[in-house]
């Protein structure tokens, strides 16, 4: 395997330091690392795998060495950024939402579309957190039964807000404790001991960014644009790891045993035996690459009805991890540069 | 207004505490308070209006003298002790789950089936927390186009587990934020920063009692069996107020506006300007009676499809609120004793 010059534009930030955690757990090829963030975190340092990496102020010329660059900024800083990267000959895998929607950029996860990275013209997008985790529980049931619809809720931990949000968090959990009162800062409205059905900017339709990219990232992650899709994105008072209550309708029957069956076949973490107390945990899974289902039960009324709970670490499988993973395919089919 | 003797059976309890306050603040014409609870807490006394009243060991005799009854222990204390409380001539308003499904016993929302109280033979039952805020929120458009199905996943508060729910999530919170370990006591996980798909008793098809109580107490109160029904039921670490995020689909087409317009006009809160960062909030319909209705959208796909978010206080329309309700339209229709 080659040796790469590999580039994490954010590297300070929630999901930068999952990259860091992550290129090393999994023995990631790296011949040098270049740490980049904004000009303030310049010159501070990181470390990977025993040694120590400055860190660059993320700018275009900054890429003119880099072989691999994963992006995990915010939006912004992509759609100035990426292209320059490319311009120098770096391959991008970008977390943001700049080019997920760009019929010229793959928007992949590697256990669903990865034949999707080989149409790349530099830049790969990696999807929202919350699409991941969905669509890999139910890629292997569309695969055997097809999908018509779903119908999804999400439970999101605060760390898809960064570490700000797991600051405000815990600053507010300890204010209510002690019965004083709170100021929210980064979510409109006090997160702690409540729930905010609101994650991104809410449109004149009513529904928010988030949902909408869990409608769009699905539909073109999964090449069929007739999946009907309803999402009720909501943030919860979890540090790490977000939970989704899913009902799907399938093309034909699948039975709930059939459903853990074909999930296991596909690799995905089956946990349900709910009489046990065993399902899918915020807190258990969270630190893990798993995307773990449970409570999968059949529609009382609808035979092709089938609902179940899905829970992911999303600075993990739902950034940082689906990342590397994408580059970890490309590796392996010789498509990045040696 | 006739003046009652009342009794509340479960008086030292979180819903217990409930009628006492909201007893006096909707001016229920009492003539006697008779406070009952198990044999511990016999002996001790609460306050309603001034005065200073003996809690008696919840016991068949008690009820000797009482004109109207409100059970809100637990399930098996209504059942041995609600048929004995009406042989001496009461009538009892069942909290528990005792008889909700009882043929014989009528089970009611006043905002939705309020005539159906007048078939009872002494018991009338209260539904579970979720259900009420679900029907009131859905009854008045079911009534102007017709409800084929509902999906619907919840986020209920701890308090809905009792205080002791409410003192282990708040000890529990306050022993993670010092980095100390928990010890899980009134739920099976950790229940502080995190989220359990598990409320009440999981059965052989995947389902838990709660869940099956959505079901089949909706079907019900609506008076239609052929309604549609998927629920998932999860306890999330908020102190009170539960939210839900419900899909449904309608035999007419109702557009969001029509939707608000219909709530607002059934007496229905509705706070649903997202883009001023207004919807229903669990931290502020805590210690209101509202059922508030916010995150009205159309569905991007079914002409007939439907989202919304509906937050209610659980300790009071979900429970205390809605028994005195039952007893409020009693009164006024002179059903009970003068």
């Amino acid at each position: 395997m080659p040796d790469l010059r590999v580039a994490i534009v954010g590297v300070t930030g929630a999901v930068g330091r999952q990259f860091l955690t992550l290129l090393e757990q999994r023995g990631f090829p790296l011949a040098d690392l270049v740490p980049m963030a904004s000009a303030r975190s310049a010159g501070q340092t990181v470390q990977l795998g025993g040694r120590e990496y400055q860190i660059q102020e993320a700018a275009a010329d900054a890429f003119a060495a880099v072989d691999l660059a994963f992006f995990c900024a915010n939006t912004q800083v992509s759609r100035e950024l990426a292209p320059q990267a490319v311009a120098r000959g770096a391959v991008v895998i970008d977390k943001s939402n700049a080019f997920r929607m760009d019929p010229a950029v793959p928007l992949v996860v590697p256990e669903v579309n990865p034949n999707d990275i080989h149409q790349h013209q530099g830049i790969i997008a990696s999807p929202n957190c919350s699409t991941i985790q969905m669509v890999v529980a139910l890629e292997p049931i569309r695969r055997r039964a097809g999908l018509k619809r779903i119908v999804v809720s999400t439970y999101q931990a605060v760390s898809g807000s960064g570490l700000l949000a797991l600051q405000e968090l815990i600053s507010q959990s300890r204010a209510i404790l002690e019965g004083q009162a709170v100021e929210p800062v980064v979510y409109p409205h006090q997160i702690a001991f409540n729930v905010l059905p609101h994650i991104d900017t809410i449109g004149a339709d009513g529904y928010s960014g988030e949902e909408m990219k869990m409608v769009r990232e699905t539909r073109k992650i999964m090449g069929d644009e007739h999946i009907e899709i309803a999402a009720t994105t909501v943030r919860v008072p979890v540090l790490y790891g977000h939970s989704e209550s899913i009902w799907i309708e399938t093309e034909e029957k699948v039975t709930a045993s059939q459903a853990r069956q074909i999930l296991m076949e596909a690799g995905v973490k089956v946990l349900d035996d709910p009489s046990g107390n065993q399902y899918p945990l915020a807190i258990n899974c969270a630190g893990s690459d798993d995307v773990c289902v449970g409570r999968i039960r059949e529609d009382l009324d609808r035979p092709n009805g089938l609902l179940m709970w899905v829970v992911a670490d999303n600075l993990r499988k739902g950034a940082a991890t689906n990342a590397i993973q994408i580059a970890e395919y490309m590796l392996a089919k010789g498509l990045l540069p040696a």
